[in-house]
């Protein structure tokens, strides 16, 4: 695990985007350079040896974790859009948000029974996306190996929702408690 | 330039969004490993030695490409995104679209003047995106070295836009004409 200050480039917005919530603003981290390659090199090391051959992220700010990690793994990256935004045949898996429901579409050529795919966010909160996103993998009959984030919100329990879907490796580089 | 056979890994979709338009679908080239690579590569070699310190992409397909350059060039990269998704103060531009306006937001303490800054996006088409997103990075005062694409619809003429803010590098791995 790299000794990097990762904490020093999160910004905390107090009652963003409601009162009593803490947003943590990852942004600053990735516009230093120092924190986007300790970032996605210390994220790409805890999964070498795990043969992956596929990374997805959910859109958007999965996009700009999970495709250079991707590169450092010498994967395919796949985003995970929301619906109407990839024009191909896709599969859909819908999850619930603290008000309301939200959907997620991949596709269906994208990842391929025997593939090795680990699926990375920048935050994991409840790990609703994140558990979401491993349904739709495993329903092509991939392998799931594992979920990785910068920010883990262990308050909220997310590897009780994760889980669910069998013992994958989580890694996250800040546990936030 | 790469002889990487970019084209073989985009996918024609005819008629998509609407009846008379194709669609390039840039997805295959990022689920494969080599054509991530060589993209990421082939980009930031054209601007290796311009001293870029800042990589900005528009939201969200500008994320998948614009990060790994970032990564490669040893810069930062700098969200570009809709409105009221960024938690802190920002710039905002707005630009025309076929039917209506958009806008993108950048933090305003993310560029700073003495930046060197390259734009980097899957499409440009007509320009107006890139353009735009040019004129948030001079508003700060930095240096907008250049704009960097996938593909580049040559038959919208996008140079011409995007000339009007300076005689800037525009690099595209693929032009449609």
């Amino acid at each position: 695990m790299s000794d990097f200050n990762f904490e020093s480039l999160i910004v905390d917005i107090p009652d963003y985007p409601e009162p009593g919530v803490v947003f943590k603003d990852i942004t600053p981290l990735f516009a230093d350079p120092d924190g986007l390659r300790e970032t996605v090199v210390t994220i790409a090391d805890h999964f070498r040896d795990a043969g992956i051959t596929k990374v997805v992220g959910p859109e958007a700010r999965g996009f700009i974790v999970g495709v250079p990690v991707a590169m450092e793994l010498g994967a395919g990256f796949i985003p995970a859009r929301k619906p109407g935004k990839l024009p191909r045949d896709t599969y859909s898996v819908s999850y619930e948000l603290e008000y309301g429901t939200d959907s997620l579409e991949i596709h269906k050529d994208a990842i391929k029974p025997g593939d090795k795919v680990l699926i990375v966010d920048d935050l994991i909160a409840t790990g609703g996306t994140a558990a979401a996103t491993g349904k739709l993998v495993q329903q092509i009959g991939a392998e799931l190996v594992g979920f990785a984030c910068i920010l883990e919100l262990q308050f909220l329990n997310p590897r009780t929702t994760l889980a669910e879907s069998g013992n994958h490796d989580v890694f996250s580089l800040i546990k936030v408690s």
